[in-house]
């Protein structure tokens, strides 16, 4: 027996499941509940032509879906796609009432709601929206900008370096950090490195965990510019995907990704990269993690914004700032989360 | 009423009164107590050359010091100085018991403790010892190294740069971050800077509140190098004494401000000076002020440390991690204090 409420945190667990695939489509979970409060049915997407999660849970409660009410993440779609629109299939199905957290931002899909409401159906929207929201940032940005967004993350050491004089940069961070970094990776679908980056630290970019095992999901990783990459990089080591985008431009590359159906780009540098993608305006996110070392020359954090005076620079607003602690013999780090202001 | 806890609570805060200078001789207070808890006179140091805490108090109490018990937050001196030696004192007014915080490091007045016991009276030492400690800090450092202790202070964008390309600075700081620079200097007695800030910069380097108003005490101001200062700078304002170190030397620099009876010099670079501070293994302390700025080119934090791999990077143990607020519009900076290793 649940509540409305109950049964949304539900829905919203649902579109959450571990192992849905990211990219062009949003996550979205679905209850039916019957009058009493009990579950008839559960449903969520699984992925870009796969059943909606609407869908998903008619198909599960059969006839049993008459008179419940359907408590969804996201505004019922009214647009046939590679399948038929939810809105008809919940009138067809005969469900009294519908709960849906998020409306559909898509211009496609949108009017969901006026379809329901034609046929009779009571429709309430808004309960845990702010949730639904932030578990579809990436796909309601996509929808609303025509491109993927963009996470730019770096690790500086506290004199804002990123490899030492010789190019080492293992390790600058505490495994704390890196294991952030990790987990950040694998709610992205895109990492992206510049060519220079790919050859010269010759990273795997893949997400792992501790004992660097494999994550759930491995986002594609992909390698800006037309520099010829060497097949022995740990990149082509056929643990996931890899994309080489033969441009510098950075909105060429994003509009590319976007086409593959990629709607969270983890831009990891190096620093003419990412100034490039500042330059542009084209970064949506900063995650940057400061380590207390100090190494007096190497490679910037950031490379030339054209920036001369002071008056000139970026100050994005902070929305979060968290002490990660080290392990043993490690010292604290700092995350800045922040957006370009 | 008080007991000795409380007494020695007290005679930490005389200690540390405002006013009294920093410089050669330790802060010190105490506290003359009667069997029933009654204090019957108190005292502290006011600086080299006046009485100390002891003699203060004992000067107060006259006959009535007869039978009290000394709370102090120093062991007794044995020594004769430029006043006499404080041992010889208590027991000459008819002290019965003595507490004291933290034990003499100074050889040349330690053997207070044997001085009173063989004349009888009770001795118990060690009561708030950390505190005392701490209050002193720079002066038992000066006691066992022969030199001052070295706090290194920079303020940072995210990205480890300390100006802009063209060398503009203000601010890359939040207010509450520059408030507690202006605080820190005011806790040291030197603050330590280049020529080359000295000239290009213009700073005044005195301790200001948020008024701007001169704070109560103002360290030497410190100028690094053998280039000529032009009159006109704004170290020159007359609102705090100022002195050039005609030396590009760390260590001969720090010689000749321990014999003008500095034990604590705030250094604030620039990162050419900071470097030939790090790399002679002479910063004690560092304060790092990063702020959530980007700017992608200007002057760095530090200067070249000698650092070629990522094995030899300077990895200081923290201290402390605190997130500075900032005021109306302003972003939170964070606050690293570090011990190098």
């Amino acid at each position: 027996m649940l509540t409305e409420h109950e049964a949304m945190a539900r829905a919203l667990e649902l579109a959450a499941t571990p192992g849905v695939p990211l990219g062009p489509n949003p996550r979205v979970g679905c209850v039916l509940l019957a009058d009493d409060g009990t579950v008839v049915a559960e449903g969520h997407h699984r992925g870009a032509g796969t059943a909606h999660a609407e869908a998903d849970a008619l198909a599960e409660a059969g006839a049993a879906a008459r008179g419940t009410t359907a408590v969804v993440t996201l505004e019922p779609c009214n647009h046939t796609g590679r399948t038929g629109p939810c809105a008809r299939a919940l009138v067809e199905a005969g469900v009294r009432r519908v709960v849906f957290a998020q409306s559909d931002p898509n211009p496609v899909a949108t009017g969901g709601t006026r379809t329901l409401r034609d046929a009779g159906i009571e429709v309430e929207h808004g309960l845990m929206a702010d949730r639904a929201r932030a578990l579809n940032r990436a796909w309601v940005f996509g929808v609303e900008h025509g491109r993927p967004l963009v996470t730019w993350k770096f690790a500086a050491s506290l004199d804002g370096r990123s490899a030492a004089a010789d190019g080492t940069s293992r390790w600058i961070s505490n495994s704390a950090a890196r294991a952030d970094v990790h987990r950040l990776r694998a709610g992205c679908d895109v990492v992206l490195v510049g060519a220079e980056t790919a050859v010269v630290d010759d990273p795997r970019l893949t997400a792992r965990g501790p004992d660097d095992a494999p994550l759930a999901h491995q986002p594609l990783r992909a390698v800006l510019g037309e520099r010829e990459l060497p097949p022995t990089l740990r990149l082509f080591d056929g643990s996931a995907e890899v994309a080489q985008l033969r441009t510098r431009d950075p909105r060429a590359a994003l509009a590319e990704l976007f086409e593959l159906g990629r709607r969270h780009v983890f831009l990891e540098g190096g620093p003419t990269v990412a100034a490039a993608f500042l330059r542009a305006g084209l970064v949506d996110e900063i995650v940057a993690y400061v380590a207390p070392v100090l190494l007096g020359a190497g490679r910037a954090a950031a490379g030339d914004l054209g920036i001369t005076g002071i008056g000139a620079a970026l100050r994005p607003v902070v929305t979060d700032v968290t002490v990660i602690a080290g392990g043993d013999g490690e010292e604290p780090n700092v995350r800045f989360t922040l957006t370009p202001a």
